[in-house]
């Protein structure tokens, strides 16, 4: 079976390298103009005039990002199965679109208020009570194109300053920590979820995830698999699906979801019996899901900017080295290394020293 | 760094598979016209109009096979490092040099006989006793070139049979089981070992790995990798070397080496810290090695001529599937399940329940 991977960064090289074991073989197709998946035929297309040639040559369609036009995405599903659907892509696309579903769902949001100018975001700012978040309503990405408000004053700067004529106003969430499930649902409906793991991020860029999440209670594991289940089956998904949450004292409160593999769970490449990718390849391919469960403790750390110490790194019989083969940039994702030990003690002293080599990563800060 | 692969088969997959994340790419030169590796660039060149072509793109070079003719890689050290050494291949393709070596270090061996005729094939089975097994001394490989001598008698037949110049006559070795240990030795000398495998033959096709080998004591661990550092260090050895032995009354006999990644090893995948694969690449390319300890305990069964019911196989929690994408065909290696366990019983009953998934797979016969 050959699969049709729309985007040709490092989340459809992971799939690629999960797919082979399993006979697949790969076409990328790159509307960005640098692909950088490494492996697999490549098909660039900035003008998007091959996609028919694309087609042509796959037998299924998924991809590695949210951001296709859902218009390009339901041409294709017309043409070829395509996993996950259009719609949840529609729907993570749009935030006002996704917190009425998760609304919808029973899945606690922050509250939220939709604002079109300077002066209505003004007035929820002051509805909500501040602080509160602004965003746009799409086209958001890892925390651009966001402002804080401290005071409903803001308003008028906070609009400018994002520049986008839709955004969705959020109340600030009081959470203890940020955490992800991400979940895989087959064509037949199965559904296995992975461990919940816990994420630190850093200037709006994931830093590290522990998996399993250290103190986490049996309830509110619960009503995260709840929560996610509820998704996968009302948008009838196959593949896998990530949904973001913050933990407050009340329970937890849903950030975003992601109809893809994630960062966050980059750790079950060795820390899970079946890794993220394999399990999002074998479910578009139709086959039976992969065990989720976790092999130890897991701690990813994401290699951010510049690539650091990697001889001494690899020196570490605890480390599992993943690069994206990308030049240094600030902030850019260039790989990240995956943590294992037999116990939370073991696991922060040996992240804490992995990290020693990397330049700039702020300090773990995940309470094990 | 681009590393040319010698051959294109189901190593030299798995090698690339492994390598990709180490910001690694692949180029294979396909001597076979059916390649097989179905990732990376792959140059097939029967006639061999195009080496020189390979050579200019790529920075290192190493093999996924020793029947590789020594001229040929000879030529290509002279233009580029080729890991593991010309030398280290020159042994392998002739039993009488690599007895010859094994001698030399003080690895045992079966005793044996050179013949160079019916006549002193005869002779050799009369002097060592039989049963005696005449091998092919150059290009035997999986049991093919072969004959076992139950009389001398039997020596015209025998030399017929065979039909080639120069034969290697060993002595009929009474042994417990068979095992291989496999190590990585660095650029810089630094040596890894794995723990060693007990293997399993069925028709001279391997069919199942078990890894840590059971009930193995400590002395005879360390004479085997006694054994297997002498020869890395006395070949100045650059990569993955496999040292096939027989477990006996008297301790370990060498039967013969492989100057690669071998298919007792595959358990390594996820059954090791870091795979034979990868342990190789860090090697051929300069990098420190990885940590070999294994993972709980592993058996690797391969899929033999038939694939079977993979969805089955798909279904177990702990089997992990990987395929060559390659046709069925009798006696043809299509791919293997490696299993996970966290004891001998348990592996033992998880290993006969998927092998009861693949057609024609003999019964489970390792003592655990």
């Amino acid at each position: 079976m050959r699969i049709g991977v729309l985007g040709a960064g490092q989340l459809g090289r992971m799939l690629a390298l999960a797919g082979y074991p399993l006979a697949k073989s790969f076409v990328f197709y790159d509307l960005s103009g640098s692909p950088s998946a490494g492996l697999g035929e490549v098909i660039v297309d900035r003008d998007g005039d091959y996609l028919d040639d694309f087609l042509t040559r796959v037998d299924r369609v998924t991809y590695e990002f949210e951001h296709l036009p859902v218009d390009v995405a339901e041409k294709i599903a017309a043409l070829k199965p395509v996993h996950p659907c259009p719609r949840a892509l529609q729907v993570c696309q749009n935030r006002e679109a996704e917190k009425t579903l998760f609304g919808e769902l029973g899945i606690p949001t922050p509250q939220w208020r939709i604002a079109d100018s300077a002066d209505s975001l003004r007035q929820a700012a002051e509805e909500l009570g501040c602080p509160v978040v602004a965003k746009s309503n799409t086209e958001g990405y890892d925390g651009k194109g966001q402002a804080v408000l401290r005071a409903p004053s803001e308003a008028e700067a906070a609009w400018t300053g994002i520049g986008h004529p839709r955004l969705i106003v959020e109340k600030f969430v009081d959470f203890s920590r940020e955490v992800s499930i991400i979940a895989a649902r087959g064509e037949d409906g199965e559904v296995a979820y992975y461990p919940i793991a816990e994420n630190s991020h850093h200037e709006g860029i994931l830093r590290y995830s522990v998996a399993p999440a250290p103190k986490m209670a049996a309830d509110v594991d619960d009503q995260a698999k709840s929560y996610i289940r509820a998704l996968l089956n009302e948008l009838n998904y196959v593949g896998v699906l990530t949904l973001e949450l913050f933990q407050t004292a009340d329970g937890l409160v849903a950030n975003e979801m992601a109809p893809r593999v994630h960062n966050s769970g980059h750790w079950t490449i060795e820390g899970a019996m079946t890794s993220q990718f394999e399990n999002h390849i074998r479910a578009v391919s139709g086959h039976p899901l992969g065990n989720t469960d976790a092999r130890g403790y897991s701690c990813m750390i994401n290699i951010i900017g510049e690539h650091g110490d990697l001889d001494a790194i690899m020196r570490l019989p605890y480390a599992h080295l993943h690069l994206y083969n990308k030049a240094e940039r600030p902030g850019r994702k260039l790989g990240h290394v995956n943590i294992l030990a037999d116990s939370y003690d073991e696991l922060r002293w040996r992240v804490k020293n992995c990290a020693s080599f990397l330049p700039g990563c702020p300090e773990f800060d995940v309470d094990l």
